[in-house]
């Protein structure tokens, strides 16, 4: 049976639920920001643990209780199976209620809260907020993309040397991951007017929406929650989200890239694949 | 001649003085950046050239008129001369109107205006005002360093390895360069929690005295009036600004490294050092 796609009314509905639970868990990283001078160092990971943990409460109960049928991935839920669920076409939730958890740590300002939703596998609805910018970006599938209300867009630049690209350093610090992500990074900075790192992809992808970046790319990165809001947005505001290893992309694959236009996917594509500035093997890309 | 010491009441005067200037500056950077959208890619240059003279005209008149007895380090009077005056022990100002040109361009937030005094070749005071963030970082020496009013200290972090460092891809992409940053970074990458890269020297520096961030390194920058604000703001919240070559600190030097303690110093001084993972020339902080 074919699943039904929603209308701009059921979108929209939708939107300012999630928006609202999204405001009630900023509300929460901003407290424990705020208190953060109690915590010590050996107690860190309990801080953030317990925060996390308090904002997909609020977040997940709701949703399960608002829409009883859709489905839900979470980072929790892949934790303990050891291995991500398959994406099925029905409506799907992916939540991270706590992005940039190492800026959150040390109460550097780029955190957020990620809600996003797929139909059919694709990305059609997405929340950012970000409680200590004071920023949300929300979007749905034909509805445009906003932050804080106010219509956005790519900057829809086309030109590398013209470009700021966003990057992050994974957690993973192995020789072989570093050897890939330098040589990644080199290409880029050979070619982009300048790179910016702020610890968060779900910013990091609001801010390619939103024109203050040109492009983003991160692999490796955490689980799919990290990325299907930021895709719906980057989608909405007029930019690509794509592969950076090529192939068709999937929410689920821990790779992703963003650009403001068709021709700078092609050009950040271009100095991302092997090449002379950044001699990867053609397992490069897998993880 | 002795050059004589300021007493905080003449400290307190001045840090007043020019926080005002400071935010007088950041309105006209702040409207400058709503107006962003008319701004064509072929007149991108202007722009910043107009904002960052508006900026500097403000800044560097009303100086020069309270202080007419001091002297003054400058961007543009250096360019005109092409190099850097000596600096003496007289008191000297150094402004940077428009710090992170690039993420003004891109309307990215870190942007600030930097305003440091020095005394006897050292930085004494200084103001980092960012517009869009709403932030004012200020600090003279013996009082202690604020952040919008409030007093702040960096974050006394001792470990490589629980640490958060800031440093930014400078705009000279020569292969050599690249070489060179591309070693510093991987050997710092491979020791500390994460890196960011957020396109401002001032703000970085302000981000190390507020303790969200606990260490930055550059090499390379525009000039001493990137530093001179943020080595004051970082000194009296605590925290060790030096030379990552090795060689005692001047802000003259177009290197600048700080840290939230002592041990974080020595720990970034090693991973800046040429070793097995950074097997850089001796030569390798040249500039």
């Amino acid at each position: 049976m074919d699943v039904k796609d929603f209308d701009s009314g059921e979108l929209s509905e939708m939107l300012a639920f999630v928006s609202d639970l999204a405001s009630s868990a900023g509300q929460i990283i901003a407290d424990a920001i705020r208190a953060k001078k109690l915590v010590t160092n050996k107690s860190q990971r309990d801080f953030v643990t317990d925060t996390d943990e308090k904002c997909e409460v609020i977040i997940l109960d709701a949703l399960k209780e608002k829409y009883p049928t859709h489905k839900f991935i979470g980072e929790e839920e892949t934790a303990k199976a050891g291995v991500l669920p398959d994406l099925t076409d029905e409506p799907t939730w992916f939540c991270d209620p706590l992005d940039g958890t190492t800026n959150f740590v040390h109460g550097f300002p780029f955190v957020c809260v990620s809600i996003g939703l797929t139909l059919k596998k694709q990305p059609v609805l997405g929340v950012v907020h970000s409680p200590i910018l004071e920023e949300t970006f929300t979007a749905a599938k034909g509805l445009g993309a906003l932050r804080n209300g106010s219509r956005i867009s790519t900057s829809g630049e086309t030109q590398m040397m013209r470009s700021l690209v966003i990057t992050e350093l994974g957690p993973d610090r192995s020789p072989s991951t570093l050897d890939t992500w330098m040589g990644r990074y080199r290409s880029v900075a050979e070619r982009c007017r300048s790179m910016r790192g702020i610890g968060s992809c779900a910013i990091g992808m609001a801010s390619v929406a939103c024109g203050r970046a040109d492009a983003m790319y991160e692999v490796g990165f955490g689980g799919p929650w990290d990325c299907v809001a930021g895709a719906a947005l980057v989608t909405e505001a007029g930019g690509c989200v794509f592969d950076p290893s090529g192939k068709p992309f999937s929410v689920m694959c821990r790779r992703v890239a963003c650009s403001a236009s068709p021709a700078l996917e092609w050009a950040l594509a271009e100095a991302l694949a092997p090449n002379s500035s950044n001699p990867s093997e053609p397992e490069y890309f897998a993880l």
